[in-house]
């Protein structure tokens, strides 16, 4: 199973490949205060206005604004003051002409009343009357009901990510609960003969299993729930279990194998022989990552990254982080954390290949500047040393010193 | 107690209330696969070299490169094969001159080899010769020993936030677990006559409670662990027991109380009672959030925030993160998520006042265009409806359309 000779670029990859896919995510309530960074299963309705009743938003007297017309400091108007709002309940009263009421914030305004003056603005006349020394206008400090949201509004669309603000607003709206897409299990499957897993003993040519764990910290921020199938031998009948397993087990499986050819063939065989159709893409035209594997088995995605640990990260963060968020079903397209910052060194590329280089930003007055972290895909510091990834584009063969790039945070 | 009559911009009044706050992070253990997100407690260093032995990059022929010297596919170098390297292991033999020894990616370059010859070039003579069909230079092909990081090194500093990067390089140097700053315990406390939790039912005159959602989300977001004290009466002795309790359990204290003079009045008295030195800061020139809070309690950070939904999400992101992110002795200065963005209308603001504005984020080919989403500090789905929020700083009185803005994103 070799790599095909077309190369496509990683968009086109990624389109080609979730075209064939096809999800039905499940969904489950979780407690609001656990619910922020889900992804909505479904829409969320206003039942009901809100405010659901007119609120004053200062403290202070309601009235008839018509009653405090040309009122000033010299020619106050005065009212008779007949009660006092109380919080969270019902005025017992009605307004009428003349008339006014203590009303705190966030009390409802009684019925005959239109406005609100504030406290600043009035003065105990004698016991029972209030000055008003400014007139106010229909509606002056008074929330209308349905001025945030209308019984029956979508106030929260479907494979929405909820930040806190919206959690804010699910509460607002008596929900302690929310519908939202169950994380899909992703298996990862590592192998190799020299690599054995952090925590133990190290032999003479062994290392440590570095992808498992960076894979399983991605596939979980990328709202996945990243089960470790340990490190396989490189052995086919190993594959082979294991591969079923994981298809029977999870929702997408991850192979990050190592990178000697014998190794990359028996994983891609190993793919293609899974289920159908079987391997869709193998290879795709951007460094580093370029022996990248998207295949779908029996419905199950699988996905062979590289096997060097920053090109399964790079590769990690385009294929299996855009996979996992179209099995929640995420809809909107937010805007990624990016940085625009002002490149700091010539960057030369192979034409018709999408370059992805880890940069060091600079903060300074003009604003930031990238300095490109230079290694080899295979020692995983050079990508801790970076504050994000910026793209050279399959078009450009490269980007001149001053241009201003866009950096993915990471 | 009431507001301040000078009002301090919200850097320095942030810096004003740190400095006076005292940390000393408590730090534990996690699992590796438990640690992103989390905030190192000590610095890490690196206890062998990565990689810990000169290693093949590609799957071919280690050998001396002086034997290469001159070779070409009409004139190739005939080598004897001695041996293969076993993966994962150390190879029982030494390259002599003349000679070859199979290696794969990852394998050990054996003693006396100082390059490897990928497969590609090279093609099988006779049983035990190698032809070589190009000439390498001296460290072709081999990752050598300590090039990603040397014993010795400080690899990730203290206080730095984990991503999958040095997730994968902390696995790659053997550790299974990771020394992280334990998260703060942040108390809410809620209150209001007129405001009841979601879940149950609501009668005329009653709201549900938004704050300490919203403000949960916001707190587990920025690291800490959020712990709902429920919903006070606004009642003085209510106030003074909760916060007591909370003083008691929690690192960090947050008031969210209604709005109205008299609360806000109780609010601060409480804070200021609860031990000393009290309340440092009453008040700070920004919109929305003027009346907010910060006081230290016999070395217990407390926050007062205004009642508002939007300014209490506005403001406790100014400060309840940062406050959270001292705590755990976040040092990095990694960049905020921010997307340079268009604004397509004039903003006027009050000079001297910072204000902070929820906007709506376009992508174009021109890059991203911002327009504001209006609407009072209480409309909670105003800011649902925002991407990030803007910042007119105070100097200015305003920003024209068409300047370029930093959207930051929530």
């Amino acid at each position: 199973m070799s790599e095909f000779l077309e190369l496509l670029p990683p968009a086109q990859a990624l389109n080609l490949f979730l075209d064939q896919c096809e999800f039905s995510p499940q969904s489950e309530t979780v407690p609001l205060e656990d619910a922020v960074g889900r992804v909505t299963a479904e829409s969320v309705i206003s039942s009901f206005a809100l405010p659901s009743f007119a609120r004053s938003t200062v403290d202070g007297f309601a009235v008839r604004a018509v009653d405090t017309h040309g009122a000033s400091e010299t020619l106050p108007a005065y009212l008779k003051l007949i009660g006092e709002v109380p919080m969270g309940g019902t005025p017992d009263f009605e307004l009428g002409r003349g008339e006014c009421a203590i009303i705190h914030t966030g009390g409802m305004v009684p019925e005959g009343a239109d406005a609100v003056v504030m406290v600043e603005y009035t003065q105990e006349a004698r016991p029972g009357e209030v000055e008003i020394l400014r007139a106010v206008s229909l509606g002056s400090s008074v929330l209308q009901p349905g001025e945030d949201v209308q019984a029956g509004d979508e106030v929260i669309g479907r494979g929405v990510q909820l930040r806190p603000a919206e959690i804010g607003g699910l509460a607002a709206l008596g929900h302690a609960g929310v519908n939202v897409a169950v994380r899909p299990k992703v298996a990862i499957i590592s192998s190799g003969d020299e690599v054995v897993p952090p925590g133990g003993p190290l032999s003479a040519g062994q290392v440590y299993d570095v992808n498992s764990y960076s894979l399983h910290s991605l596939i979980e921020q990328a709202g996945g729930e990243a089960v470790r199938y340990g490190i396989l031998p490189d052995d086919a009948q190993a594959f082979k279990s294991a591969a079923e397993r994981a298809k029977k087990e999870c929702d997408l499986v991850i192979f990050t194998a190592g990178s000697s050819v014998s190794v990359r063939d028996l994983t891609a065989t190993t793919i293609d022989e899974l289920g159908q159709p079987g391997v869709i893409v193998h290879g795709v035209s951007v460094r580093p990552g370029k022996p990248t594997i998207l295949a779908l088995a029996d419905g199950v995605p699988v996905i062979g990254l590289p096997g060097n640990p920053v090109s399964a990260l790079v590769i990690a963060r385009i294929f299996v982080a855009a996979t996992i968020q179209k099995m929640v079903g995420l809809h909107t397209s937010r805007p990624k954390p990016a940085i625009t910052a002002k490149l700091m060194l010539n960057l030369s590329s192979q034409a018709g290949r999408e370059d992805w280089i880890g940069v060091k930003l600079t903060h300074s007055a003009e604003g930031y500047t990238a300095e490109p972290v230079f290694g080899k895909s295979n020692l995983i510091f050079t990508l801790a040393n970076a504050d994000g990834l910026m793209k050279i584009p399959a078009a450009a063969n490269g980007i001149a010193a001053g241009e201003m790039v866009e950096v993915e945070l990471i």
